[in-house]
């Protein structure tokens, strides 16, 4: 199992994070979509998250809320611009700590044949705002993210 | 009156155009939300614009079409993260000629007391993508805009 990738080009408004997973491109799919799956994955292990609201389609919202063994509470909401099974999902995403700060996802699942690898790009409105991202412990979500995610994979594919 | 300043730094996925209105921003606002009012001003003059969807709040979707004289069209959508009346909007802006290319759009609307600043933030997913709309006329359809929203403010405002 690699490590994602992580590439944020210094003064540029972008990240982008690549990561291949031993799973179809519709399972993968499906981890990114179903809110019974999500919350099995998503951010770092010491966090909890609830879906509060998914509607993984174009034009549907969603929020989700994470939240540490102290009981803060960090969330996070945005729109679908475009959901396509099992290729594509491009929406929104503000962190609620900083109203107005947005970035814009574009995910892209390739199919390498019985596994998938998964780029998924945020441009930021600011720089100032990339590089917030990256500080904010970013780098562990994804990676443990990642983990999470290939054990579930593991998980679903030998039930 | 004063035209427009489009400023897009090369090699960046920016495009920042700011204009000066002589109306409130509460006017001004309006003529960017009412589906009656967007045909008026939005766009090039020998271009006919058409609201086939507006849904102008948090989490609504927004499509219109663009036609000049020869019946070609041209169509836009997208998802409106935030609309906050009457001071910003943010929403996702995707040309229907290059699907899964999509930009984040962010209007910020300062009250100078009776007169309004607009800054309009696009984002991009690629220089490519930015640079495409700099070279597809776009200042053409900013300019004439902006005339033809002086224009409309000023009747709106007199009448």
């Amino acid at each position: 199992m690699s490590k994602p990738e992580i590439n944020a080009k210094p003064g540029t408004l972008e990240i982008v994070s690549t990561m291949t997973l031993n799973a179809p491109r519709e399972l993968v799919f499906r981890a990114y979509t179903d809110p019974a799956l999500i919350p099995q994955w998503l951010g770092p292990r010491n966090l909890t998250t609830t879906i509060d609201k998914l509607d993984a389609r174009s034009g549907g919202q969603w929020r989700y809320v994470h939240r540490d063994a102290e009981g803060n509470i960090y969330a996070f909401h945005g729109v679908f611009h475009e959901v396509t099974a099992p290729e594509r999902i491009i929406q929104t995403f503000e962190w609620e700590g900083m109203p107005g700060h947005v970035q814009l996802e574009t995910a892209v699942f390739e199919d390498l044949g019985g596994r998938t690898r998964v780029v998924s790009q945020s441009v930021f409105q600011s720089v100032e705002d990339r590089d917030g991202m990256m500080s904010s412990g970013m780098e562990v979500g994804v990676n443990e993210g990642y983990e999470r995610m290939t054990e579930l994979l593991a998980a679903l594919m030998t039930a």
